[in-house]
């Protein structure tokens, strides 16, 4: 923590703060300019700045170490590499997880299963239980909804992502799922994080749409300070001004996280957009800009679609995203996981 | 649901779009200008905007009806009044609640308590579970410190509103609390807010940093859709590039959502700043805008607070504060709740 | 200038970065702590901050001293106060600047001049070069605009304030106006800064939609650097992703600006808002806050207005507000200017 | 422009409204639910849409219409192909301009353009006057610096681009440069827009960091309804909550623009970003979601230099971003202009 007092403090005020400090464990430096003393404070004492900002004579409290430890490149500088099943995130491989926004029905989910599948797609995303702005809207088929998508990848050889939204839901979850997902709105519903820090397996964690990267890696580590270091960020766009756009995908929060922690980042360019026509652009963009893989929604028949219809991909369109990504993939020495098998 | 063709748009494809609307159960009134053909659909046919804005020859899909109706000022327009024993919120009187962010000692509660009830407050405040940010921050006291406020509350003839955090807490909260406070963090936690709009007592709702006030209405349906009509809006601030203030207190959301809905709406200028010498100023902005009760911090010793010392008021800025609201509220036609007993 | 290393940053890091500071003319206080080497440097050597993170194993360079001198509350801690004729900007008195939007006629200008002059209101405000978004908008009258709100100002013995927008208009607004305006757009428009700050006369800097309030002080401390210090801020709303009102008017700004600089702070509600029934509540939030004035459009037929005529209050509000705003400014130590003379 | 009328609006109210649309020119179609009463008005009447809502029973009112034309795809759905010399700006080629951010010296932009030539670049950038948010920054050589790039650039075969900042400046802009920039300060500049619509060389506009896309696009009008049809738009960041990066590149306004309007657009990651090493992979997004072009800074020693060293790349980073850049412009099926040189 650094103290930088104000031109015209005191002696007596300086020595204040200094006390201050020292009772709470830390030891200080001080640098005495022309117009401003500065005090270095080091340790670990745990006060919170804005407290300092309350003595007379303080100008302004800067808070230095990130507060975040294992979720930061220096704990795992060779970066996270997370397997499940022979699924390798966060290595050289960029993986596509793909999959219709909501579950609706058996003959739904197989019928885009089954279309990504073919094009190497080794992670099914779908959700059962869906947050809802608004109480009137339809909030997904549950339980019957894992069960379809299990059975699904199950039948192609595909691991599952899907969201869960409260602590209760996690037991049925795991019975179900191999990654789970916690939401955008959820990013900061700590109790959730707790809990989910306890599972022996991944969790997906999507960027709140007001979240600072900081924030964002600190819910991570609230999940890794539990014990559960299979952490993948998700950037799925932050509320801006701009209207056109659903939200704005961040996409420079990619290299940014990517370089201040060790974990895996991937991005979702359907909800970062909300509209189809940006998806196949916004998904290039991220896989230029290193991120490790991409979750996008597909749907068999958008106009049909009980949710978020309007930014799912047509099969056909996925087909020719996954040829251009090949291409993005490898000027970044890269490769589309599942490519091979095209 | 307004639709607006394109320029170019041809026959075929305004007859797709009005098929689709009338097999969705819309009635379909077309107006033909110069450069637009514009479908007025009326009805609940319940489809996406976006959903229509995938049909060619589309330019814009525009959404008419406020997708919340028990939260609307036309639902019930001479506005809610909510009376918890002798304390009625979104009347003619102004009703502080205060107290400490988190409750960190029996001793630190009743001193707050004392001093706040002295000045008429009749709403005591206080975190026992606390959302950090951290996971290595201070996460409050949990069900002891809500024996702490409620006993304190009791002392002083006080009514008691805390923050739950999950589902789960809330048989433990309906024991102590008279409030029961949904966290910024939390205003769409769907799953929380349907359980909360089964219980008998309000609910104070807070804004989230990012949720716009229509989406913040739509919570407040979530509460009352599942039969909970005792509302209550807060404004804590929202998130917006400048970084001087720890949020942007949104005054004008104030005299907006008092037009739009019939619920009360107070505001919080502790966390909506974040900063103490900020407070007074924001807070006799909230009851110049037309607020309807304020949430404040108030510490007897911020400089040793547990968490949020540098935004809590001491006793005796608090004093001052209320003497000035009295003047300001009686501007309004309004007047401090419990102001006469001082 | 406050350089903090890497935790594993090498002593031959540290000593590089030290002696680029050195050499750029700082001195060089170091703190050594656990895991962090923190280089408090103290001297005026000009360095980008970001220029040092270029530096192998620099983790975070934080600029200290404000950038900003002259408009810092440090440099005239009592506060400016600025008089033309009889009117004291920054003092006891809050000021009341009200008019057209846009002068669109001398029937109109009048018309209103004579409204507001009835309430004590000392300085008329009226757009005749008007910044608008589209090209296809009306533009204002020009010179013959400013004729016009000069002589209705006169008759009534009125200041005029109005908007310059370029640096070759300032000869022709010295001939008419008393205060110039410098709208938010232009906020950033250095060149013009520069020019008006060899002027004798007050300048009205408005708030730049997404300018920071350290960004605002700047912008004011070019036109102090000049040598014109009759400075006043006017806070007029900042672009957010809520999109009800126009803009967030951010109240919180008034007393931030306040404590960090000595210049005189005014509100702008009509523009904050863009709503006329959310013009009254902003403008007593801004005075209970502690604004130094008020900026507000008074239209005599607002829905014949050519430009922003939704945003313009009757007659009779301004009456109303006027009375509510005497109460207001009275429990915050000030009276409403001329008020006596209602 | 649609106007929704409240759900228990009279009679009265709609053939008010109805009226004053009639006398304004406009048609009217009237849409009637069972809710809502929708009137659909066709025509140029002019009206503002927040004039309507002054009207009692009125819900809502919608603007339809985008209000920029010439800048719209409609007017040119081929898009715009800007040819200078032999450099082509949206066709096939992806056109990189590059150079330092401000001219500082002779052998300074001789040393860059020498570099950036040699990759194949044609169009040399650098900043003459430069529009610094502090005035006690450097700010730029003015003239001579002209002189200087434009003797480097002839050297070498290269066009030149750089930003003017006033009306005043144009006529000696247009001895020295080819592609005159208006930076993000100034978008809504209208004098100075008005200015450049009359001149005959292509203007490059960039996004303001507060402005939407649309009113992008509306300045883009400025310059078109002027007589200047040789518009390059330039997505540089937007300000949003994040402060890690300086702004935040809207990577999805490059599709989107590309969808609304016909003009070409490039995309500046050196500012957009603040920070080199996040340079390249937004350059590389930039590209991978169609840009024309790109606005980088290359500084043969970053670390000396006198502005925005931090964002710039050094000539060796550079030679790798292309490489990388040619394989993800073919993956678009374009191509790095110059590229073929190499």
């Amino acid at each position: 923590m650094i103290v930088v007092m104000e031109e015209n403090a005191t002696e007596a005020q300086v020595a204040s703060v200094t006390e201050r400090l020292k009772t709470s464990g830390y030891d200080i430096h001080r640098s005495q300019g022309e117009r401003y003393t500065i005090l270095g404070a080091v340790g670990s004492g745990g006060l919170d700045p804005r407290d300092l900002e309350l003595f007379e004579g303080v100008h302004e409290v800067i808070k230095v170490s990130a507060s975040y430890k294992l979720a930061s490149r220096a704990f795992k500088p060779e970066g996270t590499v997370i397997r499940v099943k022979d699924v390798v995130i966060g290595a050289t491989d960029v993986v596509m997880m793909a999959g219709p926004c909501t579950i609706e029905s058996q003959e739904q989910v197989e019928a885009v299963a089954e279309a990504v599948s073919a094009h190497g797609v080794r992670v099914l995303r779908g959700g059962a239980f869906k947050p809802r702005t608004s109480p009137y809207s339809f909030q997904g088929l549950g339980e019957q909804g894992l069960r379809y998508i299990r059975e699904s990848a199950d039948r192609h050889g595909m691991l599952v992502v899907s969201e869960v939204m409260e602590s209760s839901q996690i037991p049925m979850f795991l019975r179900y799922v191999d990654i789970l997902q916690v939401g955008a709105r959820n990013m900061q519903n700590f109790n959730l994080l707790k809990d989910l820090s306890r599972i022996d397996k991944p969790v997906l964690l999507k960027r709140g749409p007001a979240a600072t990267i900081e924030e964002t890696l600190l819910s991570a580590e609230y999940l890794m300070a539990g014990g559960n270091h299979q952490v993948i960020i998700c950037e799925r766009g932050i509320r801006t001004f701009e209207t056109y756009t659903r939200n704005t995908l961040d996409i420079s929060a990619i290299p940014v996280i990517k370089k201040l922690s060790h974990l895996p980042v991937i991005a979702d360019p359907s909800h970062g957009t909300g509209r189809r026509d940006k998806v196949a652009p916004m998904a290039r963009a991220a896989v230029a800009a290193g991120a490790d893989g991409l979750l996008i929604e597909v749907h068999n028949q958008p106009e049909r679609a009980l949710c978020d219809g309007a930014q799912s991909l047509l099969p056909e369109q996925f087909t020719h995203l996954m040829a251009q990504l090949a291409l993005i993939a490898a000027a970044v020495d890269r490769r589309m996981a599942g490519a091979a098998s095209t």
